[in-house]
């Protein structure tokens, strides 16, 4: 932390708490990587219990009366300090955080931590035999702690607003509605131009790959983008994720299946996006109060820009394809250029949101969205949802799930007592394309400079205006400081429109 | 914990706060495996702030006076309660251990902590350029902090004894010299008379083996003995070593060699024998004041067993030199069994600890040993250990390193503060040849069950004697339990004039 003395002894053992925090955070992260990544099965047990006993720690050292009292005194003695500055703006993150963590009793976290590790166990059964039936009970358990965690932020405008504040600082759930409300009909007359056409084929990509050169090619790309391998590794996991345990250290993982090379190839892409976020935050705000994101939508705005916007483009593609089908002459080598981008960017309607294309991902959310707030409003209660589930998967997309492992069981969040994450992917996706277009306007030279493989321009530009910050900024504000406009769709619906205009010829 | 309600509720709190201890001491043991095994350098600064902040936190727990009432209350309570039971066990080691923390203050633990971590670097660096001179100063402040370690434990009979202590719980430096004071001629003899022999050829084993099958064969042997892979793992690292964040999860390291085969195979068995000790400890003892290991030389004595017992034997590569060869053809085609247990077990004064034979390992500790009690004593000085080292090289080996790489540089143990520990490594080659003795005279079947690659008797026999008590007896209690009597030289004497007889005709 740079220029510690001149701070006040208060504001100075502020910092020094929140180092301690960061530590014991990145300890945490720690564990959950291992658990996912290398633990053998004989650690499970052990490892909940470590997770918790430091989970305790964290908000006993977190949530106490004396902490609370040094962020009140601290208010005062920043006073009328312009608001923009890093000490104003740290008091602020510090006393959000802090109040969220004092509002939870200990036995309703502890609570909830036992459940969500059971529950998760459950939903992984569940899943495996697509019996939802298995995992219903524990569902139920977590909506209830969500309901009781919500009360506890009494008064709101809407019962949703306190899990998604918890992802998405400062958004509400009208917002979201109302965002989703002009996106919705746009999506929905795009996908139904689409599939008037003719589907491209891309039985190309569904072949087993040899796996260690997709793993050679996921690298080489990430490498190009700007992703920092001396802070950083990437291994093989169940589920694609990125951690950090510090802004020295912020590893990805993916995996790479049989039938499917896009998986690990879009996902490496994606992954690096939120790692590449993280490595840029500010050096001066490690083991700092804001050295963490601003949120899951800048963080996911990150993501989809490499994998969708750079990695499905044909830019992107003109150059790296050359040497994709190189490593595989066996599946590529008469597939040309063309129809390559064809076939990676192909539209249909699918039951798994993960391998969703770019024109029907929106939808997947929405659905969920509804679902969530009718769980947490009491219309919907947890036993019906494989029906409504369906139901709305016909509505959306216009086809139905033939097991509820493709359908309402497929993502892991709702075990992991996450409701109210789900937007944050989609608002992700529009943020992702108002960044793009912003850049372009001022660097319209960027897509041939992808078409050389230099992405300098476009990662300096992403730090500039987005990563350094950390958690400076609520997401909206680095919105409108970075495109002038909180998240809209208009630019997302332009982007998908004019690039399958293209593809399908609309 | 099976039983717990039969416990008072102070005994019941007791046990409590330990399985947090246990939860957190896991959690630092994972720390510092991914440290070694995982982190890219850039996380370097940031886990060096995790280690310490967790490190803080363990004796800010355990060190307080509130703690150091409940033990006292508990001796009361315990009174004149079999001093075998478990109880009154878990009471005396939790006494042992608090009150060794409760003495060290946390600046003093602080300081060590930071002088450890920049005399690892230094270390490090004078190692690779071989310049004692860059690790002297730090050496000088881990001897000094040491020297203030020691003081918190007067009165002692010897200045050497609370690092002893620490490794090898009851152990006073005057045992250890009147072991080494008998083993010390007997080991010169033997060396002498194997000296004056002609060297078997192991050229075979200095060649660029393939590792992919060095990893298969030794993860195949490990197998065999019954490392238990749904509670471990193995990974690549620059040191090997062993360790466990619980019961269910204990893990193991080792390296390839371009240009020793020996190297990864040999410290794999090495590895395991530990590991399975770790594995081995009753499952009453998990995240329990017993869960650990009685000592460092109970645990030397398991992995040397593995390693060098079993793994250097005759019989052993009557079962698996067939499967070896196969392996690697392109050396070994031409080498016979007897020609390759031979070569294994070549004798021959080397410069390097961890590679040194059977017959001249002991001296490497005894050299140390008398180094390490200068130091402390004040009769050596930091900066004259390069010549110290040498001139002991020469007069227990009869060889002069021709650097302080390969002289008083090669170990890692001084730069993290670990005086004391050496000694366990002789004692734990005493102990393992002791332990076969005993098991040999109840179960003279064994060398032909291992000529048939069948190690179970041998597995039981220590998980009956030695592991499944865990940290509940001191090392010498375990020994005279298991063989009747403390450690001694005498079998392991006779166990290496019978080997190398035979194999160098004396």
């Amino acid at each position: 932390m740079s220029g510690k003395t001149e701070y006040s002894p208060k504001m100075q053992a502020l910092f020094e708490r929140v180092a301690e925090f960061s530590d014991l955070e990145g300890i945490m992260a720690l564990l959950g990587w291992d658990q996912q990544v290398y633990m053998p099965p004989g650690g499970a047990e052990e490892r909940g219990l470590q997770s918790a006993a430091l989970g305790r720690i964290l908000h006993e050292k977190f949530a106490t009366e004396e902490f609370g009292q040094l962020i009140a005194d601290l208010e005062d003695e920043i006073g009328d300090l312009n608001a923009e500055t890093d000490v104003a703006r740290s008091v602020k993150v510090i006393k959000r955080n802090y109040e969220k963590q004092v509002k939870v009793p200990l036995p309703l976290l502890m609570e909830s931590i036992k459940a969500q590790t059971m529950a998760h166990e459950a939903w992984v059964q569940a899943k495996a035999r697509s019996d939802f039936s298995i995992f219903k009970p524990h569902l139920e358990t977590i909506v209830d702690l969500r309901k009781q965690y919500v009360e506890l932020f009494q008064p709101y405008d809407h019962i949703y607003d306190p899990l998604l504040d918890d992802f998405e600082p400062g958004m509400k759930t009208a917002d979201v509605k109302e965002i989703f409300d002009k996106l919705r009909p746009q999506q929905v007359e795009l996908l139904q131009a689409i599939t008037e056409k003719e589907l491209p084929d891309n039985s190309f990509i569904k072949q087993p790959y040899k796996e260690d050169y997709q793993d050679l090619f996921g690298r080489h790309v990430i490498t190009c983008f700007g992703y920092d391998w001396q802070r950083g590794r990437m291994d093989v996991a169940p589920h694609p994720f990125t951690t950090g345990f510090g802004l020295g250290d912020v590893r990805i993982t993916t995996r790479y299946l049989k039938d499917d090379v896009g998986s690990a190839l879009f996902s490496t892409m994606h992954e690096s996006g939120h790692a590449m976020y993280a490595q840029g935050v500010s050096e001066k705000y490690k083991r700092h109060p804001l050295g963490g994101a601003a949120s899951l939508a800048i963080h996911e705005s990150q993501s989809r820009l490499w994998e969708n916007i750079i990695g499905r483009s044909k830019e992107f593609w003109t150059y790296f394809y050359p040497s994709f089908q190189m490593l595989f002459p066996e599946y590529l080598a008469e597939v040309s250029l063309a129809d390559f981008y064809r076939g990676i960017n192909r539209v249909e309607p699918s039951f798994i949101r993960v391998e969703a294309d770019e024109a029907t991902y929106n939808m997947h959310i929405m659905l969920r969205l509804e679902i969530e707030i009718g769980l947490m409003e009491g219309t919907i209660n947890v036993g019906d949802l494989p029906e409504i589930w369906n139901n709305k998967m016909q509505d959306y997309l216009g086809i139905t799930p033939p097991d509820d492992a493709r359908g309402v069981l497929q993502d892991i969040h709702w075990s992991g007592g996450m409701i109210g994450y789900f937007p944050t992917y989609a608002l992700g996706n529009l943020a992702s394309v108002q960044l793009w277009e912003k850049l372009l306007q001022e660097h319209p030279n960027v897509p041939d400079e992808i078409a050389q493989a230099k992405f300098d321009t476009i990662l300096a530009w992403m730090r500039e205006h987005v990563h350094q910050y950390g958690a400076k900024y609520d997401p909206q504000e680095i919105m409108i400081k970075a495109t002038g406009s909180k998240i809209t769709p208009e630019p997302y619906m332009a982007y998908l429109r004019k690039k399958y205009a293209e593809i399908y010829d609309l």
